[in-house]
């Protein structure tokens, strides 16, 4: 059987008919070079925006099993037309939806993962040559229920079917061309990596480099599949994310990263008794609010704890601290939305020391002042005053790329 | 467990969240009742209009497989709503698809036959005492594909949950409160029938009362299914059809329809050999053009045969005519589309001589012009020039209901 190749299209690849024939082109060029072909696609454009708004005007609350069931149709529209294009051109294909395809997920609504995929349907598809083109995000629980995936959802199934069907790759085509050293809009020199690995892009996607999900990231790491970013509209090369030997002839840093949906909180004058991360952190959990940098230090007799979490968590997290100030016991809380995460990744700096401090000093020549500092093995992120955002970018950009 | 009623609520009843909310209290009105409510519903509005539009942009013959994952979209929509509405009151309801609902059907897409229901998941529902609405119009075949049922196909699937799961009985809510004895936009003191048989209504269906599609009510005479047709804005009885006794005192007559979507072909000078009518026929059903009226008579040694079909047949019609003229050996060929058609109906007509009669008597008074009768049993029809059709209507009306 030829190879398997996965090709996932996200919903602005599919948001009308010529953008749709266009996809259907990519995947007649790369079927008639003998492959099999298995495409992934998610919702049209602003589809799922559209069908959450109907769901809302009826119930502010609808239950999760109901939205899966409405939210679904998304994707089911998008193979249906994708699959017509592609016949139109004079190729077989079949489409079938999360259930037709037998994705199995537990019965989480709303954010469902997956645990199974029975393959032989779309095997028997592929033997016969024809393209099969599958509806990303969603698929079945055990009781038959539709269920749908969350957030980058559509990536998640391509990574799972092209795991499954041990496909060669899994190819994820968006509306940029492959992973850069930092966002393009921003820093206009910007170099496209022709590789990267896996806990570089994962890092990457984490700090909001945009391209892929964590999530996906994470699983195509774990099962080792082959992904590539690229784009939808040129017909070049992408990004290559797989398990990279590490060279030591590899660039210092993979990129730059910014994300301005922040808000720094700090809680002043803890006790310096066991305990204060935990209380804190458990409160914030039980309401769902996701906590991304903790940094904790410790004067005399007293702690300070700061953290960041997305701006709309703001309200609801101070409301959550003051109302527990007796039992985390702390004396003044803080709190700053007006800072932006700078973040530099990549392995290289793992065997490179004098990375942070060159960092630091592209900031310094710049007169930016740094509000928080935290690193981890390949990650070193900074906090600065939003409006110093992208100067600080360019800066570092401009510190580790012109100069490499 | 407490009796099942299966009601179905057309595309206007549920196209906008105020309709929706309306179908959601007729629904609890019923529940709270102490009955056990199965809900069938059609796509919203223009929906599958819109999904059409969508499909042809894209190939302008799209496999019939693939348009029906797209329009079986439509329906699923509209579950999702009318359950997250019945929630949203606080009743505990479950959508279903077609097939999850495993509504079988042949493999016809587009046009599918609806050949078994598995009804253990719905009886589950039920006994839990949970609302149950399915979404109408579709199913899946042995393959796993999803099928629709073509026109009408909502009041088929409702007929047909109504017969599997033994309801009392099947209502269909639709804009109009029930069946007329004549079209009350045509007819201003036209009267609300409050019960009708099943012959009656498939002859008034298939002439054009526009309320049920022929095919569902042949199906509820089949399985002796207890059809209520009634309003889905006010809450009034609406109009029974079932298998009545005859009754002596019955109506003369149940109705008056027209039709103005016809074309009437005429053959002229045929041969007086066997075979005409088939030669000619056979030839429009290869094409698939649905014939209607048909007459023939014969003159010494010719026959003249006159056909109606739909206006937008005809000149098809007439190509494959003229293409066949030496096979089906005809000298002319003549056609109209300027004509109408009104039909009375009623098995009272049976053991009434002079209702015929009594019909031309109406048309002979208003000075309208009879281009063509035809009778059955339980029907008489007349084609009539379109610009006295409404006329004719009127003036038949009063003839037999003003009377009575």
């Amino acid at each position: 059987m030829p190879d398997i190749i996965v090709k996932k299209f996200g919903g602005t690849s599919v948001s009308n008919p010529e953008k749709i024939e266009k996809v259907a082109n990519i995947i007649i060029s790369s079927y008639k070079n003998n492959k099999n072909i298995v495409g992934v696609v998610s919702a049209q454009g602003n589809t799922t925006d559209v069908l959450i708004d109907k769901a809302y005007e009826i119930n502010s609350s609808p239950s999760t099993r109901e939205m899966d069931v409405l939210l679904s149709c998304g994707e089911q529209i998008t193979i249906s037309l994708l699959t017509m294009a592609i016949e139109k051109k004079g190729y077989a294909a079949v489409s079938f939806t999360g259930w037709q395809a037998e994705i199995i997920t537990n019965s989480n609504f709303g954010n469902a993962r997956i645990q199974k995929i029975n393959t032989e349907k779309i095997y028997t598809e592929l033997n016969k040559r024809n393209i099969v083109i599958i509806a990303g995000f969603q698929g079945i629980n055990e009781f038959g229920d539709i269920t749908t995936l969350g957030r980058g959802g559509s990536d998640t199934t391509a990574i799972a079917l092209a795991c499954v069907l041990k496909a060669k790759k899994c190819e994820i085509y968006t509306d940029v061309s492959g992973v850069f050293t930092a966002d393009p809009k921003i820093v206009k020199n910007s170099k496209k990596l022709s590789s990267i690995n896996y806990d570089e892009m994962f890092e990457m996607a984490s700090l909001g480099a945009g391209v892929l999900h964590n999530r996906s990231v994470e699983m195509a790491k774990k099962y080792n599949v082959e992904l590539e970013v690229k784009s939808s509209i040129e017909n070049i090369e992408g990004t290559i994310i797989k398990n990279e030997d590490k060279n030591l002839e590899k660039m210092l840093i993979t990129g730059v990263t910014k994300d301005s949906d922040i808000a720094k909180i700090s809680l002043i004058g803890l006790e310096n008794k066991r305990g204060a991360a935990y209380k804190t952190f458990s409160k914030l959990a039980k309401e769902e609010i996701n906590v991304d940098i903790i940094i904790q230090n410790m004067n005399e007799n007293e702690k300070n704890i700061s953290f960041t979490i997305s701006k709309n968590n703001l309200e609801k997290s101070l409301k959550i601290l003051n109302k527990n100030k007796n039992i985390i016991k702390f004396k003044n809380i803080l709190c700053d939305k007006n800072l932006s995460k700078i973040s530099i990744v990549g392995t290289g700096m793992i065997s490179n020391p004098g990375v942070a401090s060159k960092m630091f000093e592209a900031l310094h020549e710049e007169k930016i002042n740094i509000h928080l500092i935290s690193t981890s093995e390949i990650k070193i992120t900074v906090l600065v005053e939003s409006k110093d955002a992208k100067k600080a970018m360019l800066a570092i950009h401009k510190k580790f790329f012109n100069e490499f």
